[in-house]
């Protein structure tokens, strides 16, 4: 069974081919600047080099009809023709109080889609151009949505309701939401793993640290808390997203500077963030790279940044009580241990969080899970790269078997104590021997090494 | 000297006679309802029970006319006639970056409060039309402004910016400000006193929790971090303010209900918070009853008002590190156990805050400073009544002697092991006789318990 896995954003569209029955990722891409000039395509299939692909696509329409000529052509193809796709699997930003688990798309959800549009201003136009896209390509075989609010569907009025007149929510459904719900779900669920216990019985913090940031706090293995709300432009500091600032500040602006709402809207997502106060880095990588030569605004940005995280992280302790770990991921939270040192700098008098700093340093991978915990620290920290895909596959066969249920009924084959993404540890074992010291901060001993060796660690 | 003190709010006033000389409140009280009808005055003479005064105020400046005509009238007053009354000190909301500490108004200071007035729309033009008025009828006096925000001017550019366009700071002055300051500054002195330590080197958590909240994590002694920003609206759940949301649902509401910004920011101060999610009460003591008689918003919106207490403490104690007390105050700080317990509830294993659930329900004046610590517990947790008018008095005093100075450099009478406030212990010794295990809650014996036993506890 082969599944395709699209994730539209506004300006890009990001896409898999898994194949189900070996439980293989085929190849995968994004397809960037969709819409705008010079549109191009990162294409890899499993085993190969990348290929960068230069093709303008002025349409979502026209980035899906790449995809699909891409995944089938025999240059760069991984099947013979589309026909042998079972399924797509949509991921879908925002359903409000409609939508709130993974479904088949029928018309009827599509409309619920569009009436919900102004939820996700940013992200839902494109997710409803990617699905008609897609549906017009591949007219005979099921589209499901992944929804991105889906985890958190858990979280109860205390966390989720707004302090504001309770029509907003009555008419409206006005509320915090939380986004990256297949990314926390995930690492939550590998953690339980790593601390051997059952994920009904787990308390984590996860803190999903890319150019977009959120942090969930995870109470008996479900979602209790996150910091994105009605829509992503909440809580963390982001690449270019302001996060949480005081709302008066909107209004103040406007009058200032002659903006309309929505003009302030967009500055605040687009413009705001690491980008906004160091006025041209959105990359973390920029940024430390500014900072260490000397450019204070970077610096500025940076502590801010981690100083955020570490707020949150005290905050959803609070919230928790009894905190098992603390789980780092995404491209940043996967990749930099300078902001990772920052943000738990200073946590273990306060809450008792501590963390080993060779080890983190050492943590620097996107293909395997680090332990990176100091001496006799209750609480674990772990790096665990996330697999938001797996979860859309496993959410897409799971509808097309109808055996489809929401998370906390559900059991997903990366919660097996045995499990091991296979291609990940083939790609980490190559990492591995440019920096074989990595080994040390492992949480789980390579599948591969495992094999050949016999030995294990957890 | 006698100093009479205004706190001109959008439809209040509040004001107190103090006579220096003998460090004592003559009296003190509060216009209600000013520009709107059937306006009020409570005015109460020190050892005297308080009146009730129906009088029309149509405008700021015949609010203060009444204030000047009952201080020195024969049947209220407490002293003989205006000219007695040696300065004036304003509780102004908001200098911006301009006006950071206790200052003489002068026509270039008017200036620049009139400049700043969109930074506090709700408060700053009422702190003008208070001073203009008082100005027109006391001429010959200095007045001088006692600033909301001096106390939180230590803040480092980590804590205060927004992840916003850089450019809106130099431009603006966009920024968090924080609010509360004389109230955070009076209780973190006196905790210093309580705990034995010399002032710049505790780090505490107050919690000034009234109609509006706001918490500071004050470190080595000065504001290091606090929840309000820009204005008042930022942070807490409030008795009218929403506190934190994200600030998209501002353009989303304006088009769905069609409201302009202005409208909207207005709602999100005077009609949310916890007005806005009971539908009905802003005050916590008819939240509680309401909650009591089973009314589920009410109990909701004590949930969240407490669930966002503990998730600022949590993430105040991440960012100091070590804590050596949380202190609560102000009107629900000071009087509401429940809303105490209700916050603190957890926070032993996350966070090592511990508080004794028998003496937080005997911790309940507004005139007496309680040790509610539970046992073992390396926190202190105190509740400590607030006294802004003190630091008012302080400043206004200094200012009048050439002594003033910002407060990291100024010492204030409170800060003295010896202080008592001895109207207060008087106030204490009748509730004492009404209930008298409360004694069992104190951090101090009180001052004439002390003369006549020769009791000490601290």
């Amino acid at each position: 069974m082969k599944i395709l896995t699209l994730n539209c954003g506004s300006s890009s569209v990001k896409y898999a081919i898994f194949n189900w029955d070996r439980r293989e990722t085929l190849c995968k891409g994004v397809i960037e600047r969709v819409g705008t000039v010079h549109t191009y395509c990162v294409h890899e299939v499993n085993g190969k080099e990348k290929q960068i692909i230069n093709q303008e696509c002025d349409t979502h329409m026209e980035a899906v009809k790449l995809i699909l000529r891409l995944v089938a052509s025999p240059l760069h193809g991984v099947i013979k023709n589309i026909n042998e796709i079972d399924a797509v699997g949509h991921r879908v930003l925002h359903g409000g109080e409609k939508i709130t688990k993974s479904v088949i798309i029928d018309e009827n959800k599509l409309d619920i889609f569009k009436e919900l549009k102004d939820l996700g201003p940013l992200h839902n136009p494109a997710n409803i151009m990617g699905i008609e896209a897609a549906k017009d390509l591949l007219p005979n075989v099921p589209h499901m949505a992944v929804m991105d609010t889906a985890f958190h569907q858990t979280m109860k009025p205390e966390q989720f309701m707004y302090a504001v007149p309770y029509e907003w929510y009555d008419n409206y459904q006005i509320r915090r939401y939380g986004f990256h719900g297949t990314s926390h779900l995930y690492v939550s669920k590998r953690a339980a793993v790593l601390l051997g216990k059952d994920p009904s019985e787990v308390n984590v913090i996860t803190l999903h640290v890319g150019n977009g940031v959120s942090l969930t706090a995870v109470k008996n293995g479900v979602s209790f808390d996150t910091s994105m709300g009605l829509t992503p432009l909440e809580g963390l500091i982001m690449g270019t997203r302001a996060g949480d600032h005081d709302p008066a500040l909107t209004h103040y602006i406007m009058e200032k500077e002659g903006l309309s709402v929505s003009e302030v809207d967009n500055i605040l997502n687009k413009k705001s963030g690491l980008l906004g106060v160091t006025g041209r880095y959105s990359d973390r990588r920029d940024v430390i790279e500014a900072m260490e030569k000397g450019d204070e605004r970077a610096q500025l940005a940076l502590e801010m940044e981690c100083y955020r995280i570490k707020k949150y992280i005290g905050s959803y302790a609070a919230a928790l009580g009894r905190v098992d770990a603390i789980i780092w991921t995404a491209g940043v939270g996967e990749m930099s241990p300078l902001i990772r040192a920052k943000a738990m700098e200073g946590l273990e008098e306060s809450i008792g969080i501590k963390f080993d700093p060779h080890k983190n340093d050492l943590a620097k991978s996107r293909n395997a899970e680090f332990d990176i915990t100091g001496s006799h620290a209750k609480t674990k920290v772990f790096v665990i790269p996330t697999d938001e895909e797996l979860v859309f596959v496993e959410d897409v066969v799971a509808l097309l078997e109808n055996r489809y249920d929401t998370y906390t009924h559900f059991r997903y084959s990366f919660e097996d104590p045995q499990y091991r993404n296979k291609m990940r540890d083939i790609e980490f074992q190559k990492e591995l021997r440019k920096s074989p010291e990595m080994a040390a901060a492992l949480a789980q001993v390579p599948w591969e090494y495992e094999v050949r060796t016999g030995l294990r660690r957890l």
